[in-house]
């Protein structure tokens, strides 16, 4: 059972300096410092066990989101978690529509990042105190319990909670299975590790053809920038990988619709399964392929535009669980395959949960369906993925594998980190 | 010319506690205290002109948005003014853009209010440079400078640079007319002030016959937390105006989509012209009639989907002038009249120069039209709007309104302004 009051909130601005070597670096994106604002949760019960919780950021800008979980730090203080889990929903709704606070979102940028975060870290903690990775509790827990965690706020003119609760009863057939299956043989993945921009050519065939030996069969590409660089790299992968395996391509919100119509022309030739994020992540009406968003309601209005074939849901990005398991359920009914969107710090810890509750308790099908991965900072975190053969095996401890090494936080804490104060200083700041 | 260079920019908290009075509050946000971030430019000419930004915000959350102006700060700071305003669009992606700031937006929530708050004061302090009111430097500008000021990324497939020239190019006909028209006659004004959701019926009753006293013809409804409560307020108001007069309804994002439909029928008997924000600002598809929104790629597929009848700008949410001046010309282009939104604290200020502006320059028309008016904390500018017989007289002091009283800000500053100092005291904090 849970128990405990909310004895104190921390909230740390932890960054690492990956633009140094370029990793992660994209058409948008040219120099990001991967980071998190990484909040702690404490009771006062006497278990000792805490929550923990991220949000990723690229750097510059962690301070703000850390401002805005300082300022939803009054919703949660206190609070019974008993209470909170008890009546999810409306705790949701609570951080999400505090009448003077919502006005700077509402649930979308810092403020939902920083939602996420907390709600994160609130999952982190119910987790640990069942004693069971997250997606377990979620696999156990009845359909009307999991559903009182969804705000159905702007999404009941497409998914009702009824509708919500019928879809997970009628896929507990076969649920046993399914997760022996995922315990088995884990939950297909694909790499974004070898080919980000700023990566030389060199770079990227090393770690291609290393990806290779290790056994990945699909490769996702970053373009955008330059088409000539573009279908250089592409050729270059294409070329490495064979014409069998699978590669995907990612703009990140680099192009204006007619251009990503003109670019995605020339490098067709490469045969890429999608192109992600072509244009602004707010244009609905633009969108053709696949898309990170914001919240559900923009997934809403994707899914009924028909505006996209694959669906990209994001542990940090969207509120929690509770607003990705509202988004995996409309995918569901739309029968849209969700392939997350990982990598990042900590993304591809906390994303599995998900897609592995998708497979065993909503979609019960793996057809069209992979979930990002790279090989990024997982050295960081005390419960790491785990990848056997290009696939993520189900956690086995207990909570949302949410959990940094002290260790790490204490020397990458933003600029008073050990690992900052030698690059700042360095830099001269 | 302009000229100087940025030598320092600073910020405060400032908030107006008038949730005391229940003033702004609508089915969302039932207790406001309208407050800005406020932006200070300092530059190292001799002419001792400072430039004053402000976005506006409901008190909670303000310091965040304080912290992302400094984030901004860098972007801004020991710039050339000339070279600013010589490349605005350059500057303007520059900030919304930040290869690291931008994942914790991009263009929406916290980092966009802040983008606006740091180029409201670039614009402002570019106007009394110009010795100009904002609407006339606007009004004055040869069109190739006007659009040069515009990013039209993830735009362009509605919208070119081109068109946009031809548009204004074409609305030049009739320009000085329109200025004299303006000058005389104002802009004409709409009031929400009478009917905020918090407000007893005797002081609604009371607020009502003063503004029709006062010669206003347009009166804008809070609606959309009890329905039975809507139509009494709703039949009050229309009793009381006539069945002459315009009454509009704002239910502040409360709806679901079916709800809306449901309860905008029950409403319909009082013939509100519009429904404001049935329902979530992201809800592109499931829009009726007007909408504020975040960003001119959530305007162009309101307009690319009709989805509304009129199409509210706002001062503050939009990254400051360069935003709202692609707004309106693709209101222009799909023929949508814009009534923008104002109220808070200095949206009445500001909005006057651009929907001005766009009457004299782009749309040439005041068929539908009008802005809203809200008769709150206007003594605390240095320039306060000046209505007279339900019009905003056109602005004649130099610069954008921006501009509050000095002795304002230091009492309202949070939390060490004395009002604050007091309220907070007797709160026992």
């Amino acid at each position: 059972m849970v128990h405990g009051r909310v004895s104190r909130l921390s909230v740390h601005d932890v960054r690492f300096p990956t633009s140094l070597g370029g990793h992660g670096s994209d058409a948008m994106h040219t120099d990001p410092d991967y980071s998190a604002a990484y909040v702690v949760l404490e009771t006062d019960a006497e278990d000792g066990l805490k929550g923990y919780g991220i949000t990723f950021t690229l750097g510059r800008g962690t301070e703000v989101v850390v401002c805005a979980v300082n300022a939803l730090a009054p919703h949660v203080l206190n609070k019974d978690l008993g209470e909170i889990v008890g009546d999810f929903r409306g705790f949701y709704r609570q951080l999400t529509s505090d009448g003077q606070l919502r006005w700077i979102g509402p649930e979308k940028g810092v403020v939902h990042l920083a939602t996420a975060a907390v709600l994160n870290a609130v999952w982190d903690l119910w987790a640990k105190q069942e004693g069971k990775p997250l997606w377990k509790l979620l696999v156990d827990m009845d359909p009307r319990t999991l559903v009182s965690c969804i705000d159905f706020r702007y999404i009941t003119d497409v998914l009702t909670e009824e509708e919500a609760c019928e879809i997970l009863r009628q896929s507990q057939v076969g649920k046993k299975e399914r997760e022996e299956q995922m315990l088995a043989h884990g939950y297909p993945a694909y790499t974004t590790s070898c080919a980000w921009l700023g990566y030389p050519d060199a770079t990227l065939k090393q770690l291609c053809s290393e990806a290779l030996k290790d056994g990945w069969t699909r490769f996702k590409v970053k373009v955008g920038a330059d088409l000539q660089d573009d279908i250089r790299r592409c050729r270059l992968v294409r070329n490495m990988i064979g014409p069998e395996k699978t590669l995907m391509m990612d703009a990140n919100q680099r192009w204006d619709v007619p251009e990503a119509v003109e670019w995605m022309t020339k490098l067709a030739e490469f045969k890429p399964l999608w192109i992600e994020e072509p244009t602004s992540p707010d244009d609905i009406l633009g969108h053709a392929a696949i898309s990170k968003c914001h919240n559900r309601v923009i997934f809403k209005q994707l899914l009924q535009a028909k505006a996209l074939k694959f669906l990209q849901i994001d542990s940090c990005r969207l509120g929690s669980v509770n607003e990705n398991l509202s988004v995996l359920l409309m995918a569901k009914k739309f029968e849209i395959p969700v392939c997350p969107h990982a990598g990042g710090v900590g993304l591809c810890e906390l994303v599995q949960h998900l897609i592995i509750f998708d497979f065993i308790s909503v979609s019960a099908s793996l057809q069209d369906r992979m979930c990002e991965y790279v090989d990024h900072l997982h050295e960081h975190f005390k419960y790491p993925v785990l990848i056997r053969e290009a696939a993520y095996m189900p956690p086995k401890d207990a909570g949302y594998s949410t959990e940094m090494k002290e260790d790490s936080v204490k020397r990458h804490r933003y600029p008073d980190g050990e690992v900052w104060k030698k690059l700042l200083s360095a830099q001269g700041n």
